[in-house]
């Protein structure tokens, strides 16, 4: 392709488009890996973007009516390195573009949340970004309905790639977008016609403006390297009052010698195509050098919200101070001074004559006291709602004509409700917490990690945990998902064994600023449990001693979770009466307990008497409290799952798989030989 | 909604179309759960396609060409259970139904594979089941082209629900479907307007008439109580070259107080209700009674495709014997003679010398000696090719004109890919290997927990295993995923160290008959290990002593996987040097040695020595083999991950994260004390 027809057509947007195509080209270079294809053809549209319609402020990259701007194609993310350097984002330095994706670098191969201010959500695993994008948007809505269009009122732009499409989670993302009218979305499809094994084609050809269509999406084509179209289409998205899908037809790696091939799309390293590529683009810089009037003219734009930033300032400062406090509490993800109050009142209300109460409902009555106080969360689930327990008495539906609303009917999307959750967590304001089946985590399962990875606090809630869940069987019955959960990083995972436990975790998961949590949480009713030092949050320390060994000498100690902690409870009436010293530890949280101190640790989980994991899960993860970490602490047994589940009741299905009190007493048994 | 006219327009129809929804209330009511309004809503198109449409003898489950029925809305169960008794299936009886849902009953909350012939895959896990019917159209186009027209002809019939259609997971399948034209894939969609939540518009409003055909789907919109309109669009549906979608517009639980309610998608139990839609359907038979003429008019579908069957076995017998045996090898899933020979060869071919390679390359090595001897094996990508080096040369790709192809480029769509491997492994006569990198088993994960729930050998080939895949970071670079895997049943997990554990890995997985694989695989290079023995699959014992210890009294034992076998033997020739004799035991499957005699368990890992893993993981699921089962064997440590990767090259990234020889030497010693 002739790309000189471009050059001179618009002279000055095509040297601050081959600025960034420049840069790509060098980082990739010096890296030797990376993806060199997306940034350079899409370089004119985000050209376009930043130039006239993005609002931001380079020297202040957290304000929060920012609009916001996310790379759902994240492999090409040079192209957002390049545009922060060039607008003059202090973080991006030089130096930082030179150490594009060493050891220590904000560079990072893929753009990472937690690494740089100016990037809004980590991305990557594709669709992710675009998926977030609607919580990003939803977010926004919720806010300015709740602080007024003076405060709140800015664009989400996502830019996705012909993988992000292909994606299932994207499908999700695009039908919740157009269900709830989120004309603030504007996502601009990088439509290259490349992936990494060839044409598009090769594997798909869907006609995506016919399908956003279906979704009630507003769509536009345009040609992506057409400076003036561009521009056009940003406007017209902007005026439309549903979410808006700009087809830009593009050239992956334009003007470079593997321009349109699967070639392009990845790290283009060859000096010599290099240099040709530069010449083309009439490129004299050298490595990482960029003429001085190019860059002058980036960092104009780089300045050019800061009127608007100032003026937001003065309204913020015209705010109520009660008003202004609470936006910037929010935002900061601090909790009311009223939480802990409202938790150890529920606490105090049950006792051991509390009838039993599945904890989904023990977590349901914590939120309704939590949700009037915290006006920030909003709940959901993935059309189980009923079964979840997340909508409270307070909490009006989240819909077109009611922005408000706090409860979001998210539909048979597991995927795209953790992935906007997350959207939500990033936006900032908005405590998102979610529901689903425990065995769904599995469609979850890709935007869960990501939250763990990008350091924000959604809270999943996952009802039905165990095979307790009875007669549906198998399929939705968790056996290893409690280890998935817990084998991921920077995850909280609660299982909650009374309404005292769950008030805790619930406390702990709304009060964390950057862990997600999982609650695990019954189908079936369970006592309760904690009838002592209710004041203070056991759970915090991850694990504790619940019930002391009395009859003489402590010879065992059975750790359990959840709904089995009353099943451990009752082994150690029988052990008890037998004269066998029995202690039960209540676990509700390995994470928090591995963090307690040695000294903690070892008086919850002294050496010397055997130990039984009681849990109706698989045992993966045990064996570190069961063993200790550094083995040859005791003999240890484990009472729980070694197999898939079965659909029968529930109660039937705990006596077949022997997960009862009298396994537990014989296991201990055996192990005192 | 009066249904009388119904009942008088097509009085012979609607009183087979009854039974099924009596049988429904009945067994829900026995049960007192289940779901009763989606087969009461279907229960007119189910009727049409059995009675006219679906190939099948009832006395003969398993035909290889019968026509596919699959209930992707697996929570309707009782309307297959119900088909399946009315036909004379002989698996499900009258006291099955009766026992729907009860410990040990073939009538399972949903739909089992491998509980009942006549249910061809297990569903609930909503989309799944849409997701598999793509693998098993895509399968019965190969061996029809394979076998030709007179011994594979049939079509491939999937009734879905709006939760179906919501899932990102349907986009996947049915963009897949389109573009690959598969004409003999027809799904019937519930279009009932209800979730559990509500009406579909409380999350949803997709056109799916215009979101089928922007996949290429041919779509027809009729009453789904018709039972003329049904037929004619099934039959418009079967002359189609696209693949077909029949929008049937029905009423949940129709006929019943809870009809159009999100009340009827579940258990409806009330008796005076259940008395009142009976009569409303003009039902006189008792609680589990069917009038003998209309069990006869059924039965007599049942016996409909016998003689079908029959003219079929006919056209197998004139088949060459060697043409015959090879369908029925294949179908059987039994591997060729040759395989083990191959594999052995292999073996032999490489030794210390051989230059370092990549396991994801050792995996090609193989690929390409078993596929020219397994023409049974359908390999592909999602859009990895290069990288999980799946793609060997003799296999050219499967497309619209080329249906002998055996290599699938599946597009950006893991979970499509997982679950259509999953539908072709249970199609029979294919066997479905596909690769991602590691880090995306989370967006396969439904469809790989399923393979393992329903006991079929997919294999799961995931490359970049580790942060060995440097530069792209932490979103591409799994820690957790080998746990995951393997805290999942019925899944072998297989991390080999070298190209000789590659192929034994590979042979493993291509004999198992009930079990998937996943293959972790390095995207750096590792060197070969495994010297000796090559005639015998040590693999196979799941772990195994690589190299024992020299320099006097054995006091440390390293286990170790894949790419850290090399560091453990490194580590173990420093210790050796300074007089510490050193075990290396490499443990390539975690679940196969878990089955090995005690014996054998403990002549690897005896009691005494220091044990010490290496994986570049998180160490959950290694305890039990550092601790021991029962504890209390020995000291123990661990050199792995315990927090997320980083973006750089793979070497900084294991010194940085303290996997190196140096590490265990160390680790070895603080242990010795």
């Amino acid at each position: 392709m002739d790309i000189s027809a471009l050059r001179s057509a618009n002279p000055d947007h095509w040297m601050r488009a081959a600025a960034i195509r420049a840069l790509t080209l060098d980082a990739v270079h010096a890296a030797n890996s990376g993806h060199s294809g997306m940034p350079i053809g899409m370089a004119d549209v985000a050209t376009v973007l930043f130039e006239k319609h993005l609002k931001f402020d380079a020297a202040a990259p957290l304000w929060p009516d920012r609009d916001r701007f996310i790379l759902s194609a994240g492999h090409g993310s040079m192209l957002i390195y390049s545009l922060l350097y060039l607008t003059g984002y202090q973080q991006v330095t030089l130096e930082e573009l030179r150490n594009f994706r060493q050891w220590g670098a904000k560079t990072a191969g893929h753009p990472e949340n937690f690494l740089l201010d100016g990037v809004e959500t980590t991305t990557g695993p594709l669709g992710q970004g675009l998926a977030n994008s609607v919580g990003f948007a939803m977010a926004e809505e919720m806010q300015r309905a709740t602080f007024g269009r003076k405060i709140v009122d800015h664009f989400t732009y996502v830019m996705a790639g012909d993988g992000c499409l292909m994606e299932g989670v994207s499908q999700e993302a695009i039908t919740l977008a157009g269900r709830q009218r989120l004309g603030r979305l504007i996502v601009m499809w990088d439509n290259n016609n490349i992936t990494i094994d060839g044409q598009v084609s090769l594997a798909d050809d869907t006609n995506q403006v016919a399908r956003f269509k279906s979704a009630g999406w507003h769509v536009q084509e345009i040609d992506g390297h057409d400076p003036e179209a561009i521009d056009a289409a940003l406007a017209a998205a902007k005026k439309s009052r549903k979410p808006s899908m700009i087809a830009c037809k593009t050239h992956i790696a334009l003007g470079h010698a593997a321009q349109d091939t699967s070639k392009g799309h990845g790290a283009l390293t060859d000096a010599g195509q290099l240099a040709a590529a530069k010449q083309a683009y009439g490129w004299t810089g050298g490595p990482f050098e960029v003429p001085e009037a190019i860059k002058a003219q980036w960092e104009e734009i780089g300045r050019r919200g800061a009127p608007e930033h100032a003026a937001w300032q003065e309204r913020m400062a015209e705010l109520s101070e009660r008003r202004r406090a609470e936006f910037e509490r929010r935002l900061a993800g601090d909790v009311p001074k009223k939480l802990s109050a409202v938790i150890r009142a529920l606490k105090k209300q049950v006792s051991e004559s509390t009838p039993k109460v599945a904890t989904r409902k023990s977590s349901e009555m914590v939120l309704e006291l939590v949700n009037p106080v915290m006006g920030e969360t909003v709940g959901g689930s993935a059309d189980l709602s009923g079964s979840n327990n997340t909508q409270t008495a307070d909490m009006s539906v989240f819909d077109v004509d009611n922005r408000k609303g706090r409860y979001v009917h998210w539909g048979i999307r597991e995927h795209g409700m953790a992935a906007a959750m997350n959207g939500m967590a990033l936006h900032g304001g908005i405590r998102p917490y979610g529901g689903t089946f425990m065995a769904f985590t599995d469609y979850a399962r890709p935007a869960m990690r990501l939250a763990a990875l990008m350091k924000i606090p959604s809270v999943f809630v996952m009802t039905h945990d165990s095979i307790g869940l009875g007669e549906d069987g198998p399929t939705h019955q968790p056996v290893e998902h409690l280890a998935i959960s817990r084998a991921t990083p920077n995850t909280m995972v609660f299982r909650p064994c009374d309404t005292v436990e769950t008030a805790e975790a619930w406390e702990l998961a709304l009060t964390a600023k950057a862990t997600p949590s999982v609650l695990s949480l019954t189908r079936q009713g369970v006592p309760t449990l904690r009838n002592q030092h209710k004041v203070k949050n056991l759970t915090a320390q991850g694990a504790y001693v619940l019930a002391e060994a009395e009859a003489g000498k402590r010879q065992a100690i059975l750790i359990a979770t959840g709904s089995e902690v009353a099943i451990a409870m009752e082994a150690r009436a029988t052990l008890e009466a037998e004269g066998l010293g029995t202690r039960v530890v209540s676990m509700p949280c390995m994470e928090l307990f591995a963090e307690q101190d040695e000294a903690y640790r070892r008086r919850v989980l002294p050496a010397g008497p055997v130990r039984v994991g009681v849990e109706a899960a698989v045992r993966q993860g045990w064996d570190r409290w069961l063993c200790g970490e550094r083995g040859r602490e005791t003999k240890a047994g484990f009472i729980g799952m070694n197999s898939f589940g079965a659909s029968a009741p529930a109660e039937v299905l705990y006596e077949k798989f022997g997960i009862t009190a009298e396994a537990v007493v014989n296991e201990v048994k055996r192990l005192l030989g």
